[in-house]
């Protein structure tokens, strides 16, 4: 593998040559990439469907994330969303477009962290295809399926009124990752505008490796979507916007309030150390799995009581209305940097 | 509908809510947009899946191609990767990112494109899903799915000798309106470059509507797609790079020979008039679907011959070895312009 390699030097199907090999492969592929498509068994008679981009500026910095990050945290948020419907994923499609100077081993690790992903998360879960691009902005967009096994799926809108609520994974640890990125992973130019940078990261890293292992290697629980949908889930979502947002959105679509139980929303969880009640409810992006049980039922996987289902709307925190908006708009949040 | 109105000033949630009623709905649509993904029905249990990105700057220039165009496109290509495996379209989910600035108008002209595309070219297929992002680059990526019916897919490698070869849709038609819009539709600058001009392209779109509505609204035979598999094809794929290009994959995954009949391949087709051999053979983005048959079949659809499979290896034109590479690689072929 020579640094001088690129894109472009390399051209397209040496370039898919050379990733294919490292891609991990699905065990419901019953044709794989070659073709004008892929063909995907779908035993159920359904197939769950989700989409996702990740753009450079926005959505990550190449200061921060590696290459095999990329891969990983891109297989983990989509996989969360297939999770959250209470199915099992089963394949990954990839689209990606770089530009052309791009080198070959960036790709090649890409692909690395979509294999590593899938086989820590997901297992059996593979690429059947995808799409190389040029652009001028590294952008990632992946599409992720998954098997229902003959259930319904877990909807937003299923959350009865006495259901207790419950999370699977981290509450605000992807937030206090980037917080920290943001603080201590930058550097000051002449400016005075903040950029961020390689160096000052890896100071944060050795520092703070779980906090910040939680931004860019998001590790959400995601065969306890299935474990959910089997143990009699009423609702569920995965908490890509943190939990404020998200609990809001299972709420509306329920037509109940929700109401958080503020010293269990900041406790520790098996992933994680405890966070602030602020990141614990505003924190985007860890892609836990937020859901509805009827009382009484014995938790399944890693699920953990934090809230009750009650009359109302919206979401409340020890029995107040929690009114901050927080979360991410793209359009509204990004400044325009990258780096 | 104000000229004012952008994606930032609207929000994510407000711009979605304008553009979902314009999207056609898929009968096959069990779950559609809103929750955490998409249950598109699959009675067949198996389902097809294509990706594809489509990149400003290299795939297509903002003074050529309407909101419109761009719609139409990105569902016309995907779709004819989803007819080249005898296979029915029956979902798309749709991923754009675009500049905060972007007027709403434009992410609803693009969402009447895609339905129109969807109406006209795949009736019963529709939008189950999708994702908005910021970018500094429009992009789109969109992902397909279609139905067998029962029916194996068809695939590149199928080709035997003693085949016939056929082709349904234009050869060369898409690669003539690029040229025009490259000669014609753009102005000199200053430094002496070229840059797209959405005037010149007005101009030469009325001199030349079927060329350059063939390459900025490709209208592909997607039902011969289904055709084709029904009446025996042993191979197929939908021509995107070219028909020297693409049947040169068919030959090298079949084992085979194909011969083209010069005089075919630059003969009109139904829905496009005659083009230079060299365009026929070099020009890309047609998305005609090309497919071998065994000698003798009544040919589906709108299926035409144009040559026969051979023993040997790589594509003749008359029983002459053509060479030529010709094609779009997109490492090699973008010059990073836009416009």
């Amino acid at each position: 593998m020579s640094a001088a390699e690129t894109l472009a030097s390399l051209g397209e199907a040496a370039v898919l040559q050379r990733i294919f090999p490292r891609l991990p492969t699905a065990t419901a592929e019953l044709l794989g990439p070659g073709d004008d498509a892929a063909v995907l068994a779908t035993p159920d008679g359904r197939v769950v469907i989700t989409t996702d981009m990740m753009i450079h500026g926005p959505d990550f910095r190449l200061a921060w994330s590696s290459p095999r990050d990329l891969g990983w945290k891109a297989a983990a948020s989509n996989l969360a969303d297939v999770a959250a419907m209470g199915a099992v994923p089963t394949a990954l499609v990839v689209a990606l477009a770089a530009a052309s100077d791009t080198p070959i081993a960036f790709l090649e690790e890409f692909a690395d962290g979509l294999r590593a992903g899938c086989e820590a998360m997901a297992p059996g879960c593979g690429v059947v295809g995808g799409d190389l691009s040029v652009s001028s902005t590294l952008t990632i967009a992946v599409t992720a399926f998954g098997d229902l096994e003959g259930r319904e799926p877990v909807l937003r809108s299923g959350a009865r009124v006495g259901d207790i609520v419950a999370v699977s994974g981290p509450l605000g640890a992807a937030a206090e990752g980037l917080r920290l990125l943001f603080e201590h992973g930058a550097v000051t130019l002449v400016d005075g505008s903040r950029e961020p940078d390689a160096a000052a990261a890896a100071r944060v890293t050795r520092e703070h490796p779980a906090a910040i292992a939680a931004q860019l290697r998001p590790h959400p629980p995601i065969a306890d979507g299935r474990a959910a949908a089997i143990g009699g889930a009423t609702a569920m979502l995965d908490l890509s916007d943190g939990l404020a947002i998200d609990a809001r959105r299972l709420a509306v679509a329920s037509g109940v309030g929700v109401d958080l139980d503020p010293a269990a929303i900041a406790s520790p969880s098996q992933s994680s150390a405890a966070t602030s009640p602020r990141d614990a409810l505003d924190g985007g992006e860890d892609h836990s799995l937020l859901a509805t049980f009827p009382a009484g039922v014995d938790l399944p996987g890693g699920f953990r009581v934090i809230g009750t289902v009650v009359e109302g709307s919206g979401v409340l925190v020890g029995g107040r209305p929690y009114e901050r908006a927080g979360g991410w708009d793209p359009y509204e949040g990004w400044d325009g940097g990258s780096g």
